[in-house]
Formats: structure tokens, sequence, C-alpha cells
């Protein structure tokens, strides 16, 4: 049986985000039924809901850092059961059959993954609506356990600023000893800080602000390197094996290119465009360097993830909002006045 | 005790290449005393006489591809005498004591590696001079073993247009099954279309010239790739592992970037300077791509290499000169007027 549900939803591109009432599918048989908690506010949900990246599909419901409570379950279920703590990101489906799907790397599905919000359900073509809603039905293969003991609201933003930092954390096979740089202090870069640490690296935060030195060295770094500063680069050259890079603008990377170890790599994480200004290749030349890319993370490696934070616990520095402050909460994102993420209490939507 | 030879150098950035009578080091305890048979000319032998890089120093004496028979060792040499085929590529010394050394990664020295001209001697600071000559003399640690078998003419673009190709597509683990791309058929292009072919993988050449296909499939490509073609293009989507750039001129990558697979890297082995047109990051983050660089190699995989090239005969295609045909030469190398390397034969020299 269908669900109506409340929600929020831009209605346009420059509509405010306002109250929304839709529908949420009957139940398939390996669908889980979630009753939401917490929802994260991801920089990527103000992309879609003002068409940054071009068609959005309105009335759009974002969220992708989604915390619930299980209320129901389909048949063939059988790794969850009512009253389960969940969790669902930015994937609710993907083709299954395809090299990097047999992989446990969704994100990178040949035939593109269904996104939470703004994608098109793979069976009946209906779109997806994120978490900024009551309740979300969800294939029992994209839902995620939730650790007991992780504080739900830290949780949320694990599903997309965690996993996004934590993949290529994983993926370059950062340990004890590593030494990993963090470019940029915002939802994903205190995420890379904590799980870098936790990962046993030791962690240098590259900011362009002296002021965020104590933060960053709450968070996990264990240098602040002032990347305006040509001595302090200087003094880091040759250093790092991995780079963390989570701005999402413009900005120039050859400062940091000279700060890679031999046969280290820079992954970008949220800059996609054109790298302005350009890019030198001398450094990497150089010294067998790498500019790498990644995309969020795979279903298993989430899982993996959050087992991970739940036995370090680790969790989002978050700021608790209600729902009816979502416009000034965008307002405040994109003046990097958060530390270090909205999450928004979705109980408030019976407010 | 000194040796004088005969060679040819740069006296000035416009000067063509003359004649020129220098000295030879009295051999030390670990040096081998060469007498050069063949010397391939690198596109970097004319960048350093014409000063493109700047900071040549004058006269210069250029050549890094170089075969020789030894004919002098000193106290301590074990692993050659006098009568051997011999070979020395572009470092005839680095610290050695560096990590990247350690590894055996001279070419990555932390301390720079003293180059085959255009260097410093480490130890009495006197400038180092090429191949171009009939004699070197050359520390054991950077003189290598020529299989026997291995024409030696053939045999020398190996010491720098084989090992630039050979150290990616061996660190990127290449391998029977692998599909490696090769962007441009010039004297690296055609080393490296050899070298993929030779370790197993399927190759394909992209190229803007449709008249190459003969060649290139003779030189080890499966496929030919148009690389102007947007069908064509569109066609090899997510289909390498690895691509080897070896262009050394300003080109766009954005064309090739989308061609490679899941965690596929492209190598830039030509291109020192900006990348124009900039590059777009949306493939790179949306296949956990790489761009990476690499800069010639290290002396063990050197020999790995040239071991490899004696057991399939492998060798390059060249068009032998004599000395005295050095700067008609560097401008058909200009024009891409050359299949695909020249070779001077330094019996030439007595001319």
């Amino acid at each position: 049986m269908t669900t109506n549900v409340r929600g929020y939803a831009a209605k346009s591109a420059t509509d405010d985000l306002a109250p929304y009432r839709f529908t949420r599918r009957a139940p398939r048989a390996d669908d889980v039924e979630i009753e939401i908690l917490y929802c994260g506010v991801c920089h990527s949900d103000l992309h879609t809901a003002r068409n940054d990246w071009g068609g959005t599909t309105y009335p759009a419901v974002p969220g992708h850092e989604i915390i619930g409570r299980v209320v129901g379950v389909g048949a063939e279920v059988t790794r969850f059961k009512t009253g389960d703590q969940v969790g669902v990101g930015c994937m609710v489906d993907s083709c299954q059959h395809c090299a990097p799907c047999d992989q446990g790397l969704e994100q990178y599905c040949e035939e593109f993954p269904t996104m939470t919000y703004d994608g098109k359900d793979r069976q009946d073509q209906t779109p997806t609506f994120g978490g900024y809603s009551e309740k979300i039905v969800v294939s029992d293969k994209f839902v995620l356990q939730i650790p007991d003991g992780l504080d739900p609201k830290g949780a949320a933003p694990l599903l997309c600023a965690g996993i996004t930092t934590w993949s290529p954390l994983h993926h370059w096979q950062v340990g004890e000893g590593s030494r990993v740089a963090v470019v940029g202090l915002g939802g994903l870069g205190h995420m890379a800080l904590k799980l870098a640490k936790g990962m046993g690296a030791e962690v240098t935060l590259f900011t362009r602000s002296p002021g965020k030195e104590e933060d960053a060295r709450r968070l996990g770094a264990d240098h602040i390197v002032i990347s305006t500063d040509d001595a302090q680069m200087e003094a880091v050259k040759s250093q790092f094996d991995l780079i963390i890079d989570t701005v999402p603008v413009e900005h120039d990377l050859n400062s940091y290119l000279p700060t890679l170890a031999l046969d280290g790599t820079l992954v970008l994480v949220g800059l996609l465009g054109n790298l302005v200004p350009t890019m030198n290749t001398v450094p990497l030349i150089m010294g067998r360097k790498s500019v790498a890319g990644s995309l969020i993370g795979g279903i298993a490696e989430t899982q993996e993830m959050l087992d991970f934070c739940g036995e370090q616990g680790i969790t989002s520095d978050v700021e608790v909002i209600n729902i009816q402050d979502i416009n000034e909460a965008y307002g405040r994102m994109q003046k990097s006045d958060v530390k270090y993420r909205f999450v928004i209490d979705m109980a408030s939507l019976k407010n």
C-alpha cells in the first residue's frame, strides 16, 4: 500500500523549499520502509534545488544523508527487521550486473546508479524523492546498518560526507604511518580529518585561515599548514602519500602537487569542472605523482565505514535544525557558516 | 689517465652542432671506459642544444642513448670486462642514499641525478658530456649490459625512448589482458606499441593521421583509433586500463579521459608544462581515474627492460646517420620526419 508523506520540496530553481505532500510506493518484496529521524544537508541538495547542474526535475525533495528506523519490510527481506536503526545514502539502486556493480562499486555503475533524489526508479520510472520527508522506501541492498551506540544525528553525514572521504582513503590504502593531507575544512574536510586520523595516518590540514588551527587539531589534524605561506609549503615538500582535496570550487592545484611524495596522489572529491588555473605537469613527471578523482563510495564500503565509525566512535560535528529552517541553512552553508554539517531533525515536520 | 676525444657540440643556443675536442676523465676505481658505437638522437638533445629549457652550459655535447664496447675498467669493477657490449642512458650518477635511490628509482633521486650531458660530476664538478663522442667514462652502477643478439643500432634508443615507456607500463602492471592505448607515434610512441604488445597487452594507437595505420599494426597495435573522429572515440569509451601519452607539445587530454576504464590512468611521459587547454575533472571523478606523470626509469628497471627486449627481440626502428648529418637530422626530427629514431654511427666521427 502506498503511503502519503509530508516533506519539503523545491518547486522550481528560484523557489524556496516549502512543505510538500507526496506518495511513497507500496513496499516491494525486497523493500525496507523507513521512518526518517534525521537527514544531513549536503551541498548537492542545494545544487539540485537550484538546478545548478541542470536537469533537475521539480518538485525536488533533496536529502541523501538519511538515518531512520525500520517500520516495515518486504517478504524477501532478511537482513532488516522493524525497529532497526538504518541509513540510506546517495544511491537507492543500480544495474547490479555490470563490472563495477559486481565489484561493489555501484557508484560507478555503467548504467549509472539511481540517485536517492532527482533520479528515476528503475522499475516504474517514478521520480525519486530524498530524505527531507517522513518516510522512504528503499531496496534492502541499498540500506545500511547503523551500529548501536552511534549518535544518529552525527551519523547522518557519514552517508555522504563520510563515505566520500573514506572511499579514497581506503582505496589508496591509508593506514598506520601514512602521511595524509586534507584540503578544505567543511563537511567533507572535517570527516576526512577524523577518518584519516582514525585509520592511523599522520594528518595535515591545508587551510588559508590561521583561525582554524584549534578546531582542526580537535578534529584530528597533527599539523596545520597555511597554504598561502610559501615557507610553510616549502617545508612540506614531497611529504604526502595522499592529499584529499575537498574544495568544491575552482582553486589552484599547483601549490599542492609539490607536497606529494614520490608516487603520491591528490584525489579530487569536490571539484566537478575545469581546473582553473590549469595544472603544470612537471611535478607529476618529476615524481610519478597522480591527480585522481573519486565519487562517494559503494554500498559494501559504506557499511565498512559505518562499522569502523561504530568501533572508533566517529561521527560528524553537526548543528541540528528544524526543517522550517532549511532555507536559512542553505544561505549559511553557502557562506561556510556551519560547523560542520547541518542535520535536520525530521520530527520537526510535525511542527 | 685522461683521454682526448672527438665529439660534436653546440657552442651556443644558435650555433649548429660542430666538431669539438675535449677530455674524458681518467677512470676511477668504479669506472667503465666505453668506446661509443652508436648514439640515438632524442628530442632532449635538441632542446638542450638550443637552450629551450634554459640553463644549458656550453659547449654542450648531447646524446644519452649510448651503445658501446668496454675498452677498460677500474680496479673495483667486477660486472664488466673489456669487449662487453654495454649501454648508458640518461643518468650517470645519483646520490645513492635517498629513499628513491634505495628503491632503484634513481631518476627521482631527492638530490637530483647527474644527467649524462649538461650535468655536473658529483665528485669533481666538471661538466658531463654525452654520447655524440668517441668515448665515455661512467661509474659501473650506471652502465647497462646489452643482451647478445640485440642489434646495437636498434638497441640505442631503448636507453631513453624504451625505458621512458617501459617504466610506466611496468609500474602500472601491464600484462596479458591489459588494455593499453598509446597517444602519439614518434620515438617514444613506437617503442610503447612494441613494449606493450610484447608484455601481452591489447594495444591501441590514438592518432590524428589515418595514414599511420599500416605502420602502427606492424609495430604492435591491435587497433587504431582516429582521435579526431567522435564516433571512433565514443566506441572506445571506458576501455583502457592505461594510456601512455607520449606527445611532447600542448594537447587536449579531455578527449582521452573518457576512454579510460574504471581506475584507469593516463600517464604523461612527454609533456612538461601547463595542460592547455585545461582538464575537466568530471571524467576523473566519475570513474576514479588518474592523470599521472613518469620520468625515464631507474637503472635496475632499465636492465630488466633490456633483458626483456633481448628475449623478445625488440629494438627500435632506426635511421642510421653520420654525425656530420646531425643538424639536418634535428631539422627533420622537428617535422616528425623520421621512422622512428635517428641513430648516429659514431665511426663517422673519423670521416
